[in-house]
């Protein structure tokens, strides 16, 4: 009797590797630049979008996916603004992952974009694990939620290329120590650029948009 | 030939069900009442246990099970301020489960525990699909993250007992809609307690507490 072999079935996190890396190359044919924006909820993702739509109005053409558990209410937002956008509802998952990202590609005008947000789920800690064919992994950490956040959330901060600080404006009313978090970013990751700023009052945008735009120009090629 | 039969293993979630089931019966030999309280990450959850152990010393005796993904950082904390706390590190994981509230309970003093909160891992999502043995769940939503997060996590708001609103004190420097957050709860879940408060000052606390005591007078038969 000949020995049956065990087929090795594909890992579901190589599948979505896989498919992250056509989402790249897809993104690589139209020079566009694609950004995995994550953070807890309510931290400010859209507001980060929407700003930096505002400061690069003219010079670079945004694009946005909008990852959400369920809602258009962050979709409806951007839309207003006059940005191509694509709503993911995940109904209940608690991270976008590549095949979503494709379909949603799919449905964008892509030959019209630049730089694309793909705004992920709410979520410190399982967004990290899902590649989507980003080029770059942001996240935004809210003076609100404490310095204290890379202890308890150390994975994030050590993947991103950026901590962008928001609601700056807001420190004087907290206890926040922007040092220590800082340090403590530091202390995980030594390349990530960091921006302190408010998208409330626009404080600090200018220098994330200008590095954004740098990123940019520098891989379009 | 006998047919074979194929043996239905029983699913991951409800393997978890039985031992929720079995701490439960565990904490009301103790005549425990517990709370799992979750919400997103730096909404407040150490804070407000701190705070309620502070408003119901010498009426209720606290027990605290910290979870987060990685520290002690509020455990020490809790230590510090005299409360029996057992720290579980999920090492990467997005929310506990009853396996490991089951651990944790075996090295806490339950002859000497009224109420054990058991703080969950910080995320809106992925803690609301595992049931831990807890008789409330309670969630802090906080002013910063603003109004709009029923209707982008409707999951969580759905299955709590009650739904404390933190960082009151922040109302006037954000955008905040009290009466909308208000209103789109009551849409997703018309019995959820519902109590509006800061750790930071202090304001609210007691009748959030009043509330607890009451719930733990009424359980503990």
């Amino acid at each position: 009797m000949a020995k049956k072999r065990v087929e090795i079935v594909t890992e579901i996190l190589s599948a979505n590797d896989q498919i992250a890396l056509e989402n790249q190359a897809r993104l690589k044919q139209h020079a566009i630049v694609a950004v995995n924006l994550m953070a807890s909820p309510g931290a400010g993702k859209t507001s980060l979008i929407l700003e930096t739509a505002k400061t690069l109005s003219g010079r670079v053409r945004l694009g946005v996916i909008e990852g959400d558990v369920a809602s258009t209410v962050d979709a409806d937002k951007v839309a207003a603004a006059g940005l191509p956008v694509v709503q993911i509802n995940t109904g209940g998952g608690c991270h976008l992952d590549a095949p979503m990202v494709r379909q949603a590609l799919g449905a964008l005008p892509l030959g019209e974009i630049d730089v694309l947000f793909i705004e992920n789920v709410g979520n410190l800690i399982c967004p990290v694990a899902f590649r989507l064919g980003a080029d770059l992994r942001v996240m935004i950490a809210s003076v609100p939620e404490g310095h204290d956040k890379p202890f308890k959330y150390p994975g994030i901060f050590t993947v991103v290329d950026a901590v962008v600080v928001n609601k700056m404006d807001l420190a004087p009313y907290v206890d926040f120590d922007l040092d220590a978090l800082c340090r403590a970013v530091r202390g995980l990751n030594q390349d990530a650029e960091m921006f302190e700023l408010s998208c409330r009052t626009g404080d600090g945008v200018a220098s994330w948009a200008a590095w954004l735009e740098s990123q940019w120009r520098a891989r379009r090629g």
